[in-house]
């Protein structure tokens, strides 16, 4: 391992059968934590070769349990979001690909963000159970199209523990290590495609563009050696998507967006997305075709309809989309009002996320417990028009004055207003489809 | 400590607290071995600035024990080599400058090299203990002007345990940690002024002159900001110093050149080392009456008087110095011929380190004993003109084939030799008086 270490250190490259015992000899406890930290950091300065981290995913997605989806008939589709505020787009997005044919076998990590992730908005339908078994996964895509599975504890258990050392050790950061923990568990999964809708901007992981579409380009050159069909699209996430950020509340506005009553942002990037992966699934001749039939499904129903199949197949109570009151409802709503009149030029999104997650949408530590019912409802985005005293979101909370506080001071500072009348941002920045990544990254 | 690591990964100076508290923390055991590492390797790309350095290495000075040496009148100096193979200087260098009224009060670690360190060389007279009190070493300064001791253990603890995982981690070739290493212990020791010879080529820890002349920059630099008189001197290590490479046989050279006939160019470095440290002391008004005083106690015998002294007063037998014999003798010596005729080129100096370490004289492990009476003397150095069949060495081993076998495999491909007359190398390169560091390393 010194060895290993001082090669990347050097910025040579390492071979496949080195990046394997790496992986393997840390997993099985045998590289002590010291010198995988000095290796982590290592990369982090000397980053890698595109062969080093395909190898290095691979190696990864190979160290635990993979699912064999060969049993699901034709192509299956895994789609990932490298997270942000108010994303509740796999809800929408996820009924309507199915609806048109195409096969989604999804599966989700358990989430540490400002909110819940993909799998604690789906539970805040009630009865709905994500912790399915393999056999039933797999049923349940085969006979309507479409699943939502918690990620197993067995999946990379590399990524879960190279993750736990870079998180003390300031390597977090690192483009190829990111790359390489995302797509190690898309690879496991066993879908034959993926999507990934990389964000960036304030509320991201990845601040700058620049940065996110690096993240893209070695994502996607990863999931094509590795023989994944992989399309990355770049997505704005300097305000939070739609209006609704925590858990039932995004439900309920994914239920409306797939009632064609949505917010326009989100409609676009499911639009966008959906019609992307019918490409990918041949169910589309181009992207237009794709999206035109995305569309349909929102306008015929049949979205809403296989929304409402998957909540039935999965235990839940399918009602709830015709009555959203039916979601878990919070104790008590409070206005926030805007303090000054103007238009609205900028959103400190990560900050909406921390108030959001300071009343009790989000965990702070893995075994926090999320309320589901709680969040903030937005009532202006970039470009919108406020007066003074106008209110501009709706906290729904549980009534404890301390958090409300506390998050009222947070969320009061995120909106810059000024007398400028500017245009809303652009939402869809780039689609990466090959590898424009370059070498050594 | 996550704090710090991220703030020295992206290229920030650390405070003094914050380097204290690195320091004394992960001494304490408080921070773990993975932080501490991937902070080095952050160190390793980020470097240092000047005042994080100094703080670092009087952080780890104060780490432990600190020898109080205001019990010895006047000024006393420390000598430090930072190793090469046949370096026995401090051995002649320390008699001749007690000799011209200089106080030296020497502290050395124990070494891990091709041969024995200092205290090896210094044991290998019958009798002789470098293992003194406190109070016996300033005791002896007091009143012969010079004494010699073992490094206790309670000397920079910090330089150990992060040694030991730099040692493990790929992170020992990091000029501010190697500087602070060196200077932490110097400091800890008490002198009033340091003299340093930083050693470069290929038998030295830094092979490349620039690298050797930024670490003594640095080092310098340290010394000044902590306020002892701090020069240093860049000497060339591209063949062994002297002829002798061992333990005994480096000691009989050294009484050789303190007796007026030993090597030249071991004699033009205490003669300039010795020079630069009467000036140093104010014993001399400029460089060139220091090196005539020194020059003066090699004629008139007063270095080897004191040399005798010294063994004396540290329980040898200073008879050694009119009967090398009595120093440990080898079993068997054998000659190593020549296989070609020309003049040398180059010396692969590391490898007649290894070549002299295979015969016993140096440590592989810090419990490694080593053969006192083994070693190799060299018959021919760079520029020499040798004849096919000539000896160009004496091994001096104990008897055991496979070790002369295995050496002298070593030994045989380390001297190049051609047709083409050549001038010996330069030795003393360059002299490093005041901060010339830049400011971030």
């Amino acid at each position: 391992m010194y060895d290993l270490i001082l090669k990347k250190r050097n910025g040579e490259n390492l071979s496949k059968e080195e990046i394997y015992f790496i992986v393997k000899e840390f997993t099985n406890g045998n590289i002590p934590d010291y010198q995988m930290s000095a290796f982590l950091m290592a990369v982090y300065f000397s980053g890698m070769a595109s062969k080093e981290i395909t190898d290095f995913t691979i190696a990864m997605a190979d160290s635990g349990e993979k699912i064999d989806l060969s049993t699901i008939t034709g192509f299956k589709i895994d789609k990932h979001s490298t997270g942000g505020v108010g994303d509740k787009t796999t809800l929408v997005l996820a009924p309507l690909v199915a609806a048109c044919g195409g096969k989604i076998a999804k599966m989700s990590g358990c989430c540490l963000g400002h909110t819940g992730g993909t799998i604690d908005k789906f539970e805040s339908i009630p009865g709905f159970n994500t912790a399915l078994t393999k056999e039933q996964f797999i049923e349940n895509v085969n006979k309507i199209g479409i699943a939502i599975m918690r990620q197993t504890e067995q999946i990379v258990p590399a990524d879960k523990l190279i993750y736990a050392l870079r998180d003390v050790t300031a390597t977090v950061d690192s483009i190829p290590l990111i790359a390489a923990s995302i797509m190690s568990k898309k690879l496991a999964s066993g879908s034959d495609g993926i999507i990934l809708d990389v964000k960036t901007g304030n509320g991201a992981f990845m601040r700058k563009y620049e940065d996110a579409k690096k993240l893209a380009e070695v994502m996607v050159d990863i999931g094509g050696n590795a023989g994944r069909k992989t399309t990355a699209i770049i997505t704005d996430m300097n305000q939070p998507l739609g209006y609704a950020v925590g858990n039932s509340i995004e439900v309920k506005e994914a239920i409306d967006t797939l009632n064609g009553t949505g917010p326009r942002d989100l409609m676009e990037l499911c639009i966008e997305l959906g019609g992307e992966m019918l490409l990918i699934f041949g169910l589309a001749k181009n992207n237009k075709e794709g999206k035109e039939k995305i569309i349909n499904a929102i306008i015929n129903g049949s979205g809403l309809k296989k929304f409402k199949e998957l909540i039935k197949a999965q235990g839940g109570n399918p009602l709830v989309v015709e009555n959203p009151s039916l979601l878990p409802q919070c104790k008590e709503k409070i206005e926030i009002k805007s303090e000054k009149s103007g238009y609205i030029k900028n959103i400190n999104t990560c900050s909406i996320g921390i108030a959001s997650q300071i009343l009790g949408a989000g965990r702070k530590t893995r075994n926090d417990k999320i309320d589901l019912s709680v969040g903030i409802y937005l009532k202006k985005k970039i470009s919108d028009k406020v007066i003074k005293g106008e209110t501009i979101a709706v906290f729904h909370t549980d009534g404890n004055e301390n958090k409300i506080n506390e998050a009222k001071e947070r969320f009061l500072n995120t909106y810059k207003i000024n007398n400028k009348k500017i245009n809303p941002p652009k939402l869809i920045l780039a689609k990466v489809t090959k590898n424009k990544a370059s070498n050594h990254i």
